[in-house]
């Protein structure tokens, strides 16, 4: 094994996402550390993109089914995790990725309502103890985070859920950031400079202990 | 609940399943029973053909997991359940389906070698208790049956698989058939007018029963 590291951002809609992901990058490049990003979730590979175009379009004439949009999850995970992200860690390089396992915790254990022991069962199933390093939670209030993201065009076929889909998720970000001590909590409602020294913050701590 | 049942036809690739099916129409016709057989799996609606597709063709460059595949195929299935097998049921019409459940325990843990822990956390997870009245499982030898499959055109990426892995499946689904009652054997090396009389004379059994 190698020290790389796999660190992953979590949040919903309109979090800002993208723009941890560049704060991470920056504070590990001070650190002299390279890594690789192109690890979104779910996609990552042309399966994988594939899959995660099949979930967020509309299936006009037939519902998707809660547990098949879970497995579609698990499967572009899989691809990612197993073809990606591990070889890249295995070869000494860091991996930061946009959205991972917690993801599904999270929209599908907690704003579905998929039955905790099936979420178990399947993550178990897929990916074994496999799990991030770091995880950096960007929180906010749907209602701030979804203004943001319908400023940037469409709603897929998620985003459109209504609001209390959007609280569960979120307050299942929440009780799970809690839980797990490798999840650091960070408040994305503050001004975007702020955040991200509070991204770079959370890093070097981490980097350091 | 109504009275209306799920009839599965199993077997490996040219065991002659489309014909299978058509004696099993023809001997429910006889007794006034009306049944849909859209259901082909992978496939049978259109998310599931989708999905299908993915499952079957080469993916250059990216390699396939097993548990990917595996995930596909009961995203395809919980879409074909859900969608479509259940409600025919439920409003009373017969289904008789192109492969279920028992394709993947014979090809994903049979020939793959997928544990059989996986195998079952995954069946529970997704069908509960759902399962056919009746399989009618077609046992041919694989060399006979690829070399009557490679006469209609060419291989996907399953059935270019080595004649192990086709060993491995056959063997699996003839112990799957020993373990369950719901399971009827025929001998599909046979000439295809016995193997549809058998067919005929295993449902008509089975109806009176």
């Amino acid at each position: 094994m190698t020290n790389a590291k796999f660190i992953v951002i979590e949040g919903l809609e309109g979090a800002g996402k993208s723009s941890a992901i560049n704060a991470v990058l920056e504070t590990l490049k001070q650190s002299g550390v390279d890594a690789i990003t192109n690890t979104r979730e779910p996609g990552g590979t042309a399966l994988a993109e594939k899959l995660r175009t099949l979930v967020k379009q509309e299936h006009e004439g037939e519902q998707l089914q809660d547990m098949t949009e879970l497995l579609l999850m698990y499967a572009a995970r899989v691809q990612l995790v197993e073809n990606v992200i591990k070889p890249a860690l295995t070869s000494g390089t860091w991996v930061v990725g946009d959205r991972h396992d917690m993801s599904s915790q999270a929209y599908q254990g907690g704003g579905r309502k998929i039955p905790a022991a099936t979420m178990l069962a399947l993550k178990q199933t897929t990916l074994g103890d496999f799990k991030p390093d770091l995880t950096i939670y960007l929180d906010i209030d749907p209602r701030v985070g979804l203004e943001r993201a319908r400023g940037r065009g469409e709603l897929d076929r998620i985003e459109k859920m209504d609001m209390s889909f959007f609280d569960r998720t979120r307050e299942r970000y929440l009780q799970l950031a809690e839980q797990d001590e490798s999840v650091v909590v960070v408040n994305a409602e503050q001004d975007i400079d702020k955040v991200a020294a509070d991204i770079s913050n959370v890093l070097t701590s981490w980097m350091k202990a």
